[in-house]
């Protein structure tokens, strides 16, 4: 956008009364940390002066502090199984105003079609969201998932206003054993100079290394100081993540702190956050709050949240709150405690009010097809009790794999209290293929679960002792054409449908979170452990990117072998 | 060029030795400050990594330091009067392996095939050199350069690859004013995402915003650290300037240093540095020299030497000791003295060879079309001794205006100690025409000065008091097709030719230095005073964008008035 006219010179110039004037406040210079007791001009959605200006409409801030409207350097918007402008009207109010979305879990089900959804949808945000494009569908080479993106795909994307640069780059053994595929999706940023993603986490120098080589500039993945300190010294950009599972922000700032670390090479993000945590705790904001009250210099802080992000993703005129710059702005009470009293996208204060949702696409509401071979396929005849058994753990997404005895009836698998049937469907493009498992650690009696949200494939899976629930559940998802369900032997299902590719819903949050939180109180009733959230650890159940051992339509995956076992 | 590739892989992996490795140096981090004990394995000019490795070839850096190469971030190597490769060379092994140079005096010269001599020419250099296209030629409109250069000529220019952005905006009063030329200028590189170099100084915040929003994002004519501050508030990146004749460095490091300001917002520059300044002191080295002798804690000296400008002009893969970057190093005895033991560039080490000059354009040889109306010109008939008088101050380049009585002796003017006769003849397209003025300070008895430098429009200035030298002079320009000459009446001219656009010359530094410093003994012989740098001096009386007053081919121009004055 023009900013450099007549009009908005004059009102630069102070020639004339700029459209509108915040006046008295504390403004933050995030290019040299002063706070100033300054008016802000703005015009055009622009900030055309900091100083003393008049304007046609004034507001009063009373002194009250001005900062950058804050960014989310990377997230996923599928995570809250909301519709995603839900997501964004919750967080804009609480001052996030750019988000950096990665589409995985959309891509994963619907390709292309659920990028441009995403696009679609967030448009009508009055916030801006920027799309990385996603590097790995599917997360691995053998899935089965709803559709692959090669890098012949993404040139087209390459041109779209909305595309940043390329997604999170899970396939990280591929980066370095320069597989062919993804040297050709990284040339094509890289070569473009645009901004790659990373998710190393925990990679040693060298890896890191030949990561930057290989064009990536960030990672969201280092849980500790020192791993995060491996990628900053290759110019890697830090992510600092704090969402709803995965909370890394006190360990590295405590490490940035009691080393005095610069931090310019970190920025905030949440990755995944449910809408009740941006509710209770706020979004980004939180992480502000977070760092601040673990001892870090505030300006640090909102520095992290706001031009750091901007420069590393190279959002020219985001970020800052001066002249040229977009008017995104947060108005605060107190500068240390993050009170955010209001928030301005370009130049007009936000409201929280929910866009109306777009039209979704037919195929989008239409994702679930499972060539189903009928009950039989519950039955899982066993030749012995020796099984290969996957273990959830608690409170983690990573699994543990043993062989056990498991019990036998009639020559067929006979849950227990600990042992469960867990199969999974191809739920994509109907080809029959079904993986069966044996789970320990949710202990159901009498019943069975079913979703339609399974990293990252997100094929169908059931979970139960009971093969008439289990059949009722699927039927369900095929019914309501994807979601959750809960089923208690001999009763109707209790549903959640994730009607947007199987995977979220556009019915408002409130209501979503008091079914769910019905559905999750049956689960427990059935015998899911208080420790775990039925859900949600099922939707972890299928992804192979993940340690030890996980579910596939192919059978059961060992991650550390790369081997699939047969339940027979 | 991509560095990912299968060899890369695995000597950054340790599998292959690397083709060299520097071992055992004490490395500083520009990401996170640190200096780490390791060895650096350089492989296809580039740093493949940084720990330990071996190398088929290794040198040992027995605990030396190494830091990225330094840039200057603006510079003209025109104004060396030696052909650009001579400054590169020397600065080269003083440390300095990027270049952003404004080629400002070959365009205002020879246009378009100016600034490709000077690409050319450097293109043999090993060193990074980029050009800002030069956005004001001539400097002010009613200039009579050579050549003009408008936003037309300039869209073709955007797919050199050695064009980095526009350079230094001169015309303030254009941005500020929006004229139209000025704004296609603009928004041809604003809106490519292009860099765009200000010449601001000492604008007022309102100013100095507009400059922003006009696109406008280094600033190198600061010279207080409050002028700095003005413009780095508005995300405008000051290049700190210390070169032959401004120096800034002290003023705007103090004030840093007093304030605790970061130095993000900060970088070095030279601007113009004569050569034989760069052979004394050092060239970007003196820079960092300076500031850590100030107190600057020296990896922010450094880091505004190298990563804080790569940034800044988005020059990805330079400017810092990591994979993936271009290996530009130097490695030092002595940190905090910025001790140069060696400089590598592109992984291989500088032996400071001076290129062959490429072949030069014949146009660029035959500059200097005079369409000289013969030795009457310097007649001088005035009416009345009172007259406008430009007045030259030592050691500055400002100049101040007087009117004053001047001796009159039948009908012409007949110079003194005091006054004398300065004449700027129009040499670029023989047009004949001629300015007149009365100059005050360089009291020259019985002979004449002459220049084909003069800033910006390089048109030959003739100054004496008698006019048989002064026509000698004149034609001596002409005979060598430009350069500098002064002739002691009834003597032989002595000469030093500046055969390549009136600017340059390709004779030996060392040569050039021995000529003018007997011609320049000459002039003081000849009565400049010993404060004034005859032929520097006289090169800046026709730069019309300078106060007071300057010549120029339509007379005395007053520059606060914007108005001229014959003298008559």
């Amino acid at each position: 956008m023009n900013i450099y006219t007549k009009s908005n010179a004059e009102y630069t110039l102070g020639k004339k009364k700029a459209p509108l004037v915040l006046k008295n406040g504390r403004v933050f210079n995030v290019f040299t940390n002063e706070i100033i007791r300054a008016d802000v001009a703005l015009a055009d959605g622009m900030i055309v002066g900091i100083g003393e200006y008049e304007g046609e409409r004034e507001e009063n801030l009373d002194g009250r502090y001005v900062v950058p409207g804050f960014m989310d350097a990377h997230l996923h918007l599928e995570s809250t199984l909301l519709n995603p402008t839900q997501l964004i009207s919750q967080a804009l109010i609480r001052g996030t105003t750019t988000y950096i979305v990665d589409p995985h879990e959309a891509a994963n089900v619907s390709g292309l079609d659920g990028i441009r959804y995403i696009i679609e949808e967030t448009r009508q945000c009055r916030a801006n969201v920027y799309v990385m494009a996603p590097s790995c569908v599917p997360s691995v080479p053998f899935e089965k998932s709803g559709a692959r993106i090669e890098a012949e795909d993404m040139e087209g994307m390459l041109s779209w206003p909305e595309i940043l640069g390329l997604g999170e780059v899970m396939d990280v053994p591929a980066v370095l054993n320069l597989e062919d595929g993804m040297m050709k999706k990284l040339s094509l940023f890289r070569e473009r100079g645009r901004v790659i993603d990373g998710h190393g986490g925990s990679l040693d120098e060298r890896e890191s290394a030949l990561c930057r080589m290989a064009g990536i500039r960030t990672d969201h993945e280092c849980t500790t100081y020192e791993d995060a300190m491996r990628e900053a010294r290759n110019g890697i950009h830090i992510l600092i993540r704090e969402g709803t599972a995965a909370r890394n922000l006190t360990a590295i700032v405590r490490g940035i702190l009691e080393h005095g670390t610069s931090t310019d090479s970190f920025s905030f993000c949440t990755d995944d956050k449910h809408i009740e945590d941006i509710i209770r705790d706020g979004h980004i904001s939180h992480n502000i709050r977070k760092a601040i009250s673990l001892g870090l210099d505030p300006r640090e802080a909102y520095k992290m949240a706001t031009i750091h992000t901007a420069r590393c993703y190279h959002l020219d005129g985001l970020g800052a709150v001066a002249p040229g710059y977009q008017a995104d702005l947060v108005v605060l009470d107190d500068f240390e405690k993050v009170a955010i009293h209001s928030v301005y996208y370009r130049g007009e204060r936000v409201q929280g009010i929910l866009p109306k949702p777009c039209r979704i696409p037919k195929p989008l509401l239409n994702t679930v097809h499972v060539d189903y071979p009928g009950i039989e396929v519950f039955r899982m005849p066993l030749e012995t009790g020796r099984q290969p058994v996957i273990e959830v753990q608690p409170g983690e997404i990573v699994t543990k794999l043993s062989f056990e005895d498991v019990p036998v009836e009639n020559g067929r698998f006979a849950p227990s209290d600990t042992h469960q049937k867990l199969l999974l469907f191809e739920r994509h493009h109907g080809t029959g293929m079904v993986g069966k498992g044996i789970l320990k650690g949710f202990s159901i009696r009498g019943g069975a679960l079913a979703s339609t949200v399974g990293h990252d494939s997100h094929n169908l899976i059931v979970i139960g002792d009971d093969d008439e629930s289990m059949d009722r559940a699927l039927r369900e998802l095929i019914r309501v054409q994807g979601g959750y369900t809960v089923v208690k032997k001999g009763t109707e299902p209790m549903t959640l449908p994730l009607e947007i590719m199987g995977l979220m819903t556009a019915v408002p949050y409130q209501d979503v979170q008091k079914r769910l939180k019905k559905m999750i109180e049956e689960a427990h009733s059935l015998g899911v452990p208080s420790g775990i959230d039925p859900f949600i650890t099922m939707s972890f159940l299928a992804l192979p990117v993940i340690p030890e051992v996980r579910i596939t339509s192919m059978g059961v995956y060992d991650t550390k072998q790369s081997c699939w076992y047969q339940v027979k």
